[in-house]
């Protein structure tokens, strides 16, 4: 494998041991999602250094496609709570939980697989992702604006940097991809629950 | 692939693109299962359109033991739905889930094995079918009769299409089978919802 | 595949098969997930004596990962009814469920890979169990003390196992594992619900 790519999920390995040990102890809750989601992005991680299920993508980069069966895990868990932070009702939140899976698990299948059904699983991705936004955007709720950052900057630069990667194009390589990727992780993943946690304080 | 069974699976996205446009917007519902059964169907078709996942089946015909894995997802969908209006108990409900699950998911084992193991695991999902049936054709409900004919001729067409076909003794092409599946799929997901949006309307 | 393994497949078939046929009649309940536990350990026997998906593992060994996925199947359900029996919240309940499919899927991982993955995944799988043991085994609940004997003895037996079988150091043979596994599940998952069950019509 590339050094580089090496290099940048042996330091995704490392931050979210340190995000999932910090939310472990400073964060005492019955339902601990704040470690769940740093805990299952350290075993992605871990699975993609070792390597041996990633596939070849769009200009002979390597793709990680599991990648985004773990965003299907750990994304699930974010929903849940930006659905609970939004006063969401409980049919409403298992409706955007099956949105959430969908959207990942064609991702998924996005990034197997090329050329015409690349397209057509993001297509219906992103038909899911758009059905996901929607009504969280639109949400009249004094806390839509605290997580809409998260959102709108965070989970769409996802597919954006699909796009670009080996797994979508191949318009940037792998290595650049998997830092993109990294600090999108950390963004949506460590600070959404460190503001999270001190918005709910707050309140 | 075979052109007649890659014209079935493109009929089969086409009418469940239209199927989940239409309850899309026309059941305005906070869990708008109807959609996501529809949703998870087009991904179904696309996948064994791309064909990639297919085995080889008895007399040399084409399996696609994906199809009963996407089922798993689908089905326990419409059983949630089922439960719901025959008014099962939340703990009868999650029993029959997780019974529709196994049959699924051991059908798509039987699906994917030869011989001996394929009637074995058939044998498996046949149990739990069987558990999954009884409870919802003796229930005493004013409602039963309206489902029991989406169950009884809809899903009991699943088992008798799949020995059939090359899943199982491979008596009818892999087309034949597919054209099957896809009369079974429009009956049990969509003509099932319109019925019982028509009937939960009248209650 | 080794006659020896094969056999100790087939009488946990046998024993599995008893056992999910009493729990079906013995026990009335809505949601019967002793029946479901058992049934569940049919499957996994069978796909393992199947073995096309086994793979070798340390000192040529042969390791049978999917018994690992199953048991996140299984597992959760008796965690479940673990959580009940201490009166958990249902907020921690589905932690612990988390934690519980962490542990066993990351168990898969580790028993597919070797070497320094296998111990990467076998630590992530350590901390996960012991977070789960952790709320379980210092609960201030007179209840403890009845289920205390089949984690303590029974669940902590099956790492223990892992590291001798071909899964992780191959110190004991494929088959001599095969044996330490079925007591274990016997003894977890049958004599774990007769007792549960004779502890509660006691209360």
């Amino acid at each position: 494998m590339d050094i580089q790519i090496e290099t940048v999920f042996l330091v995704g390995i490392g931050l979210f041991t340190l995000a999932s040990t910090y939310f472990l102890f400073a964060h005492k809750k019955a339902f601990n999602s704040a470690f769940l989601v740093s805990f299952i992005t350290i075993i992605s991680y871990t699975l993609m250094l070792e390597g041996s299920l990633a596939s070849v993508g769009a200009e002979g980069g390597a793709v990680y496609a599991t990648r985004w069966l773990f965003y299907g895990l750990s994304c699930t868990l974010l929903m849940y709570e930006i659905a609970k932070f939004l006063k969401k009702s409980k049919e409403e939140t298992i409706f955007l939980l099956y949105l959430t899976a969908i959207v990942m698990a064609t991702g998924a299948a996005s990034a197997y697989f090329d050329g015409l059904y690349m397209l057509g699983f993001f297509a219906l991705s992103t038909v899911a992702y758009v059905m996901l936004m929607y009504p969280l955007l639109t949400a009249v709720s004094p806390h839509t604006s605290a997580v809409s950052k998260y959102i709108l900057l965070g989970w769409t630069g996802f597919p954006v940097a699909f796009l670009l990667a080996p797994d979508g194009y191949g318009l940037i390589s792998a290595a650049t991809a998997a830092v993109l990727y990294l600090l999108l992780d950390v963004f949506t993943k460590v600070f959404f629950y460190l503001d999270l946690h001190k918005k709910m304080e707050v309140q």
